[in-house]
Order: structure tokens, then C-alpha cells, then sequence
């Protein structure tokens, strides 16, 4: 199997997750692939919920420069963890949902500059992803406790501000989280608790201007509970949207702004997105 | 070991769990016991949670009929069966969290009389017990749809009603019960669907008249993640209070009623319950 | 047709409407019918919804007095009036949706007592009640503003307190009205505006304590839309629920009390009614 | 009466209705008269609420070119169907108020592209527009279900998504459309149902930008209901606002966008009509 | 002057001032009239907005005996304090509004015992009673933070529970107290804040279940600002209603229950007051 | 001392305070410093938390020219006044809190134009510039109530808008204000009032873009209380910030847009203040 087929088939076992690392092993393996469209195609096509790795294709398909593309991801994170680490305030509480490396790089940056504060994390069923958080921030010597996913609202209660990542930005201001991330973040803007999506606009899907939605991924039932029975069922759809308007900001490499401004600030700046 | 020291050790291992199981498995060893004065201070103290337990061996210390006792309970809870039953609307979905015996005696006896209707629920980490109820509902032909609590959004979307149970009522009309159910409680009552805690009044507990509050059991933190790390530390509180504004009606054997309606009922018919 | 079967028909064709106007029909009906017991039979199905009706004939024929029973009626209807408009301050605006006699009598009262005040209220689709009560009040002077039904947020915004009858007070201490009610107590709520139901506890279905909900009426689809076409279809339940944590207080002939408060009255005062 | 007095008098007394054929009619009005000026004044005022109407003669002034205009509001009905249609999940329930022919439009592409759903509306009383809806819809073979305005929480318990037109979109981000649709989009909202306006760009209207709003329309109280009594007054406000935080998205010609990117586009692509 | 009339002057002029010592004074002060008739007319009409005046002088008319009156008084107190302090826990933060002897004397209660906690407090205009509070509490050695009016989302974000008085219990569950009140219980309850009301049931007002509302006493505008200018006017409205379902609990001397439950514990305890 | 030094001074001790008082001053002083990278350095530091006041030296050390500056200034603020005066309805009450210049523009503007209103305000402890607001528009014969802070429901309850100013617009949309005006705008946009902030764009903090937060001002605590007791402590922040979705519109010289379109406008007209 040559190196693109290993990679598809990486990135279709899971083997390869995250959307910045899926991103990332396409751009490497489009980079070696002799046949540039042939790559693209069957790049594009392993993972059909991503839009960064979809965009990554894209920009490769039209400026053919993996370095270039490359540099511009490391840029946006650096940006993102510094933006990110001014609104984490000394001496206070962050909660967070699942793995997303944006979001552990925002903390440990925090942690850098000399910042106090401690995280609350859930565990993030059925893969517990929660943990690969905790381990993380853990060896930055940043103090985090883990909660069950149901006892978010403790979670929550004395935190200063909830930080998650995304998969998905949409064209309308939500975004596509980890499955918890919709119900943990209504609940925050309940209890008047700022909500920050830490996310390269890279994650922007433009199909969702044309009204478009990608399909929520509903992984194998024996994640959730190996079991058969005709009456029992198992749900395991893994991602959903947070509402726009329980988003106080997206962390992005162009500012932290409102959802809204993200789509303007592409226009002006990666009009290659909307080609 | 004695039956009674036997007994009162599996209260404590937790071997007998359930408010309704702890209290039967207490009115045997008390009624098989000599010395009653020492059995009943010792199953008090065996589980120091559970009103139910503690309103059982106050009734033997005042009638010493553990007959009638448990005649009491197995008429309340037929008698809640039936009448929560009544809730449960021809071709609907309920939605319930945890596993709670009365929750579903009700649900079975529903199915019972014929009722069209499925259940979402969730499966309640970190002890799954929202396992047993689905195999219990299972079972009986009612068809279930498991979920991890982090998509109980999803659970509740649909549902017509939520129906849990409760391991204490207070006397200002709040219950407490498993993680997670004064969270999906709040949910629900948003999405303006009713909530129903299924629950005999033997649950009560008069002390939380006094303002005391049962502490919350915080359980062994290698039930959520057997990790050891100076920096990771694991919140596992098993229970939580659900509000009662949150509460439609409390499903007992006096009626479905206001939860402010309880300890007034109990006052008339159960007065040495605030001997 | 006999006086019993007359009135047995217009019960069931909506000739008497009104829940307090069928009561009265019938329990003149059953005062005047030889066979009481064919008369209560035949008079308590002849509505199966209103249990005001199934109250006063179990008064009856527990203690075959008509006269006291009108009277009791009677004083209670007067007690709620004055108590009531105590609750209408002078220079408002009372919010009021379909045809209630209670509420109208209780707005009749104080603008008796000299209070100024002016009336929104929304039309009350599909058979127009809100014209009974405009009308009603009018003849009484009271200046009264008809909105349609989708303009319920404008006749509210400036309206001091909401004011509605009731058909049904349940165990669990919500209320069911005509269609419209709930949605309508619902915004009052989030705009601070106080809801009060005035109603006799005459209206409280015992049943419900036992789970037991009165079949929501579904009416003839031609009140809405005469219309034959198979892709349309019409919904037309005339009544619906009002949650009882939307509403402020019920206003009865025991005072004007939460509605948790209902049932205990009726059981230390209308012993009968739980027999 | 020649061609423009007559469009001009149709528009005036409702015979030509409907944002988008008012427009139309106009456009073909101003086309065929030979005094352009004078055409553009008697137009402009003959409905003062329509910025469709305002915008398209404000284009028609300075383009001189109606078949691009009529091209450009064809396509872009075009769009918002294909766009709005991709909205619509199979297997789905859609709720609707009013009629607008572009929100007809979405829902019947979707019909064509095979989709499974069905419609709940509201009936949408003086004039019952839902009934247009409904016909328009059934003609397509979708089925509706109809109900009386009040009758809303229930047509929207099962909803899937609110899809309704709109007169006008302002400059911060909110719309205008007929009564009840600021009512039923706040519930819609609380019920976590999203809310799609679709609607061309081109009822932007620009002097919101500048405070000014339209003034809501108070149409004959005849249409509500025929009384004279001096004590009675009817209240026809035929339109409110949906405010901007109730709106999930606008479904536009230049995508599914949130409100405040409206004025930002429309800004890039139709300068002339800030001009 | 003798001693009644002086006891009467001083209450009107609020050099008596709180509903517990102006009890107290008219107690006394009846005790000591030879007149008793004329010592409860004048007393009662001394201040017409404090239950707990009218309901002693009631009592006093009815049994004669001040001294069982006071040693009911100071024992309800003693119970009030010794089951509010339950309610505070270790370690944790108190938001209290305005001056209670009542609330003060719960918070003295939790620090006698041991407890550690500290308090946020907001000053009261116009009169500031909060200092009065903050140097109580300070007195005892109980640490106190001081927050201008507007600041209360800071007092209560940090808050484990509001703690508050109150003059005046309704039939139908709300509470009135000083201005502010209300504002800020509705807060504490959106952020999942638990609010307590601490206050005899001596407070419940009998009038309330006929409709009657005492009136909001309007006290004289100079103590908010001594201006004289035509155009500015000032609302000085001393006191407001607090919701019965922003009060998750009375703490009374029956126990801490909710708002629906004093009245029939009244009935059942306090016949008299319904006399 | 010379002029740059006095000014420097006044601003530092509050003898200059407002937003664009303390802007226009330091201009002034700019225009007359020899030294113009000094004067920026010194005035730049006078007040660190006044967006307007460094986004006016960055203009001048850009574009050295005080004169366009002070028109661009005065075209802004006489822009504002005439859109926000439109948003006054005839007939209506405004509430507004403390004191903003921008503000009371806005109302003497709509006075000027023939308007009828009244104004609703709160008297902004612990400085009271509510009565500097309040003597500002009675002079120009504007009715108007002052109530203390916590009195803001009542302040609010008839009001048909709230409008106020603003120190900062962020990047995300909220805006920061003096304390209170977060608290009052949630419950303003909880009871359906749409919320207006009258503020120029120069008051946009392009620093928000970087996650950085300009630290609240905490002033002197015997602004609050001159007490002296080890354990009361005082809490003296005197902003605070207001969420962009409690925020209906900003009021700007470029138009009354979404918080969101500020920054997106401000990149496309005032380009110098991102560089």
C-alpha cells in the first residue's frame, strides 16, 4: 500500500483523528502523491465530515503549496493560543468538554505566561476523550478534575468560562462539537458563563451557505454498550451543533470574534474558500 | 456473622442496593432480630442516606409490625404503578435516566394495559445502571434506545414525558436523586415537557424540615477513572437535587401531587413520621 | 322528550355551555327527575369533561340536596368575585382570553366598586368567545380592545395581570382552558405579568390525583376550515393546559391561593368530593 | 385609467398582495409608462411599508433595465428554494405561518427533490393567509395540518423547523412579517426549534439603518370584527417584529446567513441600493 | 404623652423600625394600656403595612397573654435561626439585601456553630440598611463584602445562597421586602442560586386570601434625593413583591418549607389568625 | 505646570470624566504639546481604560490633523442624535442609567423634533451621575423619574426601550458600561424592551480582537462607604460588561447596526485604527 492509500486508510479507521491532525496527514500525503487530483479526490472522500481537511484540499488544488499551507495552520495556532490565553483571567476556573488540541494549546499557553487557574473537565462518553485532555494539561502541571458527563452543572457551576474546540463553523454562526457540546454550552449562557470556540477558520464549511448540512457521523453502537437485544437501541451519533447564540466568541487567528464576522473576515482574506 | 451484621454489611458494600431493596432487606434483619433496640441503631447507620431506610426502622421501633410494614410498601407501590400509568399516553416516548424500580413498575404496568409507547434513556455513568433498566424494560417487550448522558438532549427531544424515581423527597418539594437528573430535569422543563418522579412518600425525609441536607455521597473516584496523578483529581458525587419548580407532580400512593403537597399529606396520615 | 332527556341534549349539542351553566341545567334536571340514579347516570355522560357537572352530581346523590348545592354555587361565585377584584388595581389593564363567567363577574365587581380599568383580550378562535366576553363587559361599560389570537403578545405587553376562568383544576395544580390558554399564561410568566385563574373548586377533578387526564375535547374540524381535501387536515383540541408553576394563584371561594393549595382545602372542607 | 393608475390602485386597495408580486406588478407598471419620474413617485407611495417595492424602483431609476431586475429577483427565488430546501430533513415536520410565496417556493422544491415531511401552520387570522398556504401546499401533494393561531404550541410541539417569509429584513438584523410571527418565533426559539426566514435580499431596508422604522400597518378593524359599540375597539396591527436573537438564519439569495451578514453583503453586491 | 401614644408616634415617625421590633413595642405597649380596646385599635393603625403588628394585636385581643406571645416570638426565632444555619454550608458564600434581625440572626447562628463563610451584601438605598447588616454580621466576626445596589450580579455570581427577610408572607406564596428584592431573588433564581426567605409565619398576612394587597408604602422622596425641579419626579416605593416561585424555601419556625405549605400549617397551628 | 501636564492631571483625577470629554480634551492638549510623541505617550497612560481616548492619539500621531478629528467627532455624535432620536416612539418612555452625553443627545434630539416621552432612570451609585442625566434633560423640559438602582424593575416595566451609552464596544459585539448596565439590560431583554447603545465607533477596543480585556476600573471603596473595620470590605468596580444578545442595536454614525457589523464597518471606513 503506497503512502496516500495508507493515510486514506488511516484517516477512515480513526487511526488518524482530530480535525487538524486529519488535516495535516492529507496535506503530507497530497504533497508526495505523483497524481495531484487522483490525491485530492480520494483524500477528500475519507472523511466526509471535515471541512478543514475539504478546505486543506482546496488550497492545495489551487495554489500547490503544501508549505505555505502549512505555515498558515502553525500561524493561526500560535495566534489562537495567544488570543485565547488573554481571556483566561489569573485565578480562575476553566471548564471543558472532549480533545480538541486547539483548545489544550489555548490552556497551556495560559499556563505559560504564569496564569493561575485550574480546569474542570468531562470524561466525554464513549471514548473518553475527556482523559486525553486531563493527561495533557496534566503535564503542564495545570490541575484539572474530572467529572461524569452528567454532572456538568457542577462543572459548570464555578467556572469562570467554558473553552471547547470544533470541528464545523457554519455559515450562520453555530458550530459542530463533540456530542455534550450543544447541551453543556446552553447551559452555560444560562448560567451567564462566556462560551469560547477556540477553532481556525479553516473549519469554516462553506457548503453551509447553501443550506447544506453535514451529516452528523453516528459511529459503531458497541462504543456506547456491546450488547443485542431486538428491543434495546443504541444511539451513538458523536457530534452536535451549538446554537450561534450560546457562543460568546470564536478564538480565530483573525481575532476573537463574534461567529457572524467569521464569514466576512474569509471573504476578504481566503476568498480561494468560496472559488 | 449474624443475620443482622450480615445484612448490615451488605447495605454497606453496597451488595444490596436501592432505597426500596435497603429498606426491605432492614425490616427482615430487624424482625428477625432479639434485640431490636440494637438492630435499629445499627441499620440506621448502616446507609446514612436513605430516608426511606431510616422511616422504616422508626415505624418498627413505634408499631413493631413488620407485616403491616411491608404491606404499606407493597400497596404504595401498586398503587403508584397504577396511577403513573395513567401518565403514559397511547404511542408516546418517555424518557427516564438511571434505574429506579418504581420508574419501572410504572412503565411495565403501562405496557400491561396495552400502551403503545418506547423509551429513550441514558445510561447513567460511571455505574451504567441505566443498563438494568433497559434489560428490565426489555424484558417486558417495551422498546428502549440507549444513550450516553452527554446526548440526553437528544434523549429528551422526542420524549412526551420524563419519569425517574427519587432516593429522597424534601419538605420545601425538591427531590435527590442520581447525577445527572437535576441537570436533564431542568432540560426538560424548558422544552416544556412534564417531569414525573415516581416515588413513595416513605422517601421523605422529615430532618430536611430542620434545614439539614443529606450530604451527598461522593463515592470511590476509581468508579469514573483508576488514575493516579498528582494533577488529575475526579469529582464523583452520585447524586443531585432536581429543583422542585423543575417537578410537574410526584407520582406516590397518596395521588399524583404537588410536591409542596407531600409533607401535608404525610402530617395527616403518617404522623409518627414526625414523632 | 321528558325535562331530564331535553337537557341531557342540549348538554351534549352545546345549547348549555359554559362549565357552570351545565352544572346548573343538571342539577335542575336531576332535582326534577323521579329515578335519580338514571338521572345522575345519564347526566354525568352527558359531558364526560366537566367535572364541575361530576362533582355536583356526586353532591347529590350523596346528600339529594339541590337547594344547598345552587347556594353553595352561588356564594362561592360571589366570594370569587369580590375576591378577585381586590386583585384588579384601579388605572389597569386586565388581559383576559375566551368567555369565562367567573372572570367577567370578578371584572364586573370592580368596575361595581369604582375601579377604572381597561380590558384586552384575544378573539379565541375558532367559535369567537372573546366576543361574549367584549360584549359582556361593554354592557357593563368597560372599555375593552379585541386582538386576534397571534396578537396575544400586544394585548399583553401592557396588561397588569392576566386574568382567565378555568374547566379544570387538576391534583398536581395546573388548570385546562380553552385553546390558547396555556401559550398565552406562558408569556404573561416571562413578561412578569401575573397570571390568576378564577375558578370554583367545584372544577377540581379528583381523578386526576390518580393520574387520570380528561380526554382533550376534539371538535368538528368544520368550526375551522370547511374545507375536503386529503392532504389537509385540520386540529382542532379546544381545550389545553396550563402549567401550574405559570400561574400566580387561583382565585376561589376558600381565598386566593397557590394552587398547591387547592386539594387541601377541598379535603378538609368538601369531604364528599374524595369519597 | 391607464396601466400605471390602475397597478397603482390595485396595490393601494390589496388586490395585487404579497411583497414580491407587488414588486413585480410595479416594475411592469414603470416599464410601460412613459414618464419615468412621475411612474417612480405614484409607485413608491402606493404601499409605504414594501422596501421590496422601494428597492426595486430605487434600481429601476438607476439602471433603467427592468428585464435585469426581474432576472435577478428570478434567480434569486431560485436560489432561496434550492438553498432553503436543502434545510428541510427528510422525514421531517416543517411549521409555518402566513403565506409567502418564497417560503411556499422552499418547501415545494423540497417536495420535488423527493423529501418526506409535512406541515403544520397556523391559520393566521383576519384574513387567514395560512388557508392560501395550505391549498398552495396540498396542491403539491404535501400534507398539512391546520390549526387556529392559538393552536401554535401545538403546531410547533412537533416541528422540526419554523420556515416563514418576510416583509422586511433591518439593518440590525431583525424582521418584519406578519402578526403572530415575532409570537410564534420567540416560542419556536425556547423550544430549540430553529427559525428560517426566507427571503430575497432585496427587502432589505435601508433607512433602518438610519432609526427609521416602517410603520406597522393598521388595516380596517372591519376585518376582525363587525361591531359598533363605543366601549369596543379592535385592535389590526397586521404585522410585528421578529426580533434578531429569535432568527436562526436567513435564507437568501447569497446563502443561509445570519442576519447581520445581510446588510455586510448586501453592501458588497447591490451598492446602489445605499446610494 | 403617655407610654401607648409614645410607642404609637414612635412607630409612624420609624423611630421604631422592623417588623419584629415594632411587634414587640405594640406588645408591650398593649400590655400596659388600661384600655386594651384602644391600645389595638390605635396600635394596629400605627403602621397599616406589618402583618406581624396586626396578627400580635390580634392575638392579644383574643387571649390576653403578652408573655406567651413574646415566648412564642422568641422561640419562632430561635427555631428560624437554628434551622437556617443548617442551610448555610462550610465554606461557602451568603448574599443577603437590606437589614433582617431575622436573617442576621440565622448567619450568627452558622458562625456560633463553626462555620466558615462569608458574606456579599448590597447597601439598600436609599436608607443603606445593608450597613446595618454588614456591621452586625462584622460584629460577630463574620467577614462581609459591601456592593452598591447595581452591583448584585457580582454579589450573587460567587453566591451558594440568598438569604433574606421578609415583612410580609401572601396566601398564595410570594414574600414583599425591601426594594430590590424581588430584582434580585428573580437573578439568584436564573442562575441557579438557592433563595431562602427567613421569617416568623407571625408575617403571613390573612387579607392576602381575599384578593388584598397591602399597599406598597411610598415613603418621601427627599430620602432618595432633595431636589426641586419641575421636570423630576421620584418613585420611592419602599418595598416589592418577590415571586413565589423565585423562593425556593421558607425558613420558618414549622420548618423550612415551601411558600404554598405556611397557610395550611397556619390553619392547622395558628387558628386564631383566621378568626 | 503647563497645559499638557494640567490636562494630563485633570483626566487622571477624575476632574475630566467621560468618555468624549476626556477625548476632546486630550486632543486639544495634543494639538498644543511641541512635543507630540510625549503628549501621545502621556495622555495615552492618563486613563488606560478609554478605548476613544487612544484611538483618538493614534489618529493624530497617523494623520496629525486635530481639526478633522474634532469634526469627524462632532459629524458622529450629531449622526447619532438624529437615527437614535428616531428610534424614540412617540408617546413613550425610555429608560436609561447613569450618564452618557450620547445618550441625552439622543433624547434632547427627539425632544427638539416635537417627540412626547418620558424617561425612566436609575440614580448609578455610588457617584449618582443618574442626577446629572436627569437635570440635563429637565432643562431642555424632558419629565423624567429618578429611582435607586435596585428600583430597576419598576424603572423598566412601562419602559418602551432602554438606551444607554458605552466606554468600550469589543470585537465579539458586548459593549462595557458603568455597573449596572449589564444587570439591566438582561432584564430589559428578558421582558421583550429592546436595549439601544448610542455610541460612536471610536469607542470600538481594537485590543478585544487579541483576547485582551481592559481591566475594570476599581475605584475608591469610600466612594462606596468611608468605613474602616476589618471585616467589611467594599467592592468598587464601576463597569461592567453587557452581552452582545442582550444588545438590540448599537446607535453609530455609520447607522443603528448589529454589534457584530461595528468592527466589520470600522475595517472598511476607519482603517487607521487597525493598523
Amino acid at each position: 500500500m503506497d503512502y496516500l492509500h495508507k493515510v486514506v486508510a488511516d484517516i477512515k479507521s480513526l487511526k488518524i483523528q482530530g480535525a487538524e491532525n486529519v488535516a495535516k496527514a492529507a496535506i503530507l500525503a497530497w504533497s508526495k502523491s505523483p497524481d495531484k487530483k487522483k490525491a485530492a479526490k480520494m483524500l477528500e472522500s475519507a472523511r466526509p465530515t471535515e471541512p478543514m481537511l475539504r478546505n486543506s484540499i482546496k488550497y492545495l488544488s489551487r495554489y500547490n503549496d503544501p508549505d505555505a499551507l502549512l505555515k498558515m495552520i502553525k500561524e493561526a495556532d500560535e495566534k489562537i493560543a495567544k488570543y485565547g490565553s488573554n481571556l483566561i483571567p489569573d485565578n480562575s476556573t476553566v471548564y471543558t468538554h472532549c480533545h480538541s488540541s486547539t483548545a489544550v494549546s489555548v490552556m497551556v499557553k495560559a499556563k505559560e505566561e504564569g496564569k493561575h487557574f485550574k480546569v474542570n473537565l468531562t470524561e466525554t462518553r464513549p471514548s473518553f476523550q475527556g482523559r486525553i485532555t486531563a493527561l495533557a494539561l496534566a503535564k503542564h502541571g495545570i490541575d484539572v478534575t474530572m467529572h461524569v458527563d452528567s454532572a456538568a452543572m457542577h462543572a459548570l457551576k464555578d467556572a469562570d468560562l467554558m473553552l471547547i474546540g470544533a470541528d464545523v463553523i457554519t455559515s450562520y454562526g453555530s458550530a459542530i462539537n463533540k456530542i455534550g457540546s450543544g447541551l453543556f454550552a446552553k447551559i452555560a449562557h444560562e448560567l451567564n458563563i462566556p462560551v469560547y470556540i477556540a477553532a481556525t477558520t479553516m473549519k469554516f464549511d462553506p457548503v453551509t451557505a447553501y443550506g447544506k448540512k453535514e451529516k452528523i457521523e453516528e459511529r459503531n453502537s458497541k462504543e456506547v454498550w456491546n450488547i443485542r437485544n431486538k428491543h434495546i437501541h443504541i444511539f451513538n451519533e458523536v457530534f452536535e451543533e451549538i446554537e450561534a447564540d450560546h457562543i460568546t466568541a470564536f478564538i480565530t487567528e483573525f481575532g476573537v470574534i463574534k461567529a457572524e464576522a467569521v464569514m466576512d473576515e474569509l471573504e476578504k482574506r481566503y476568498p480561494w474558500m468560496f472559488e
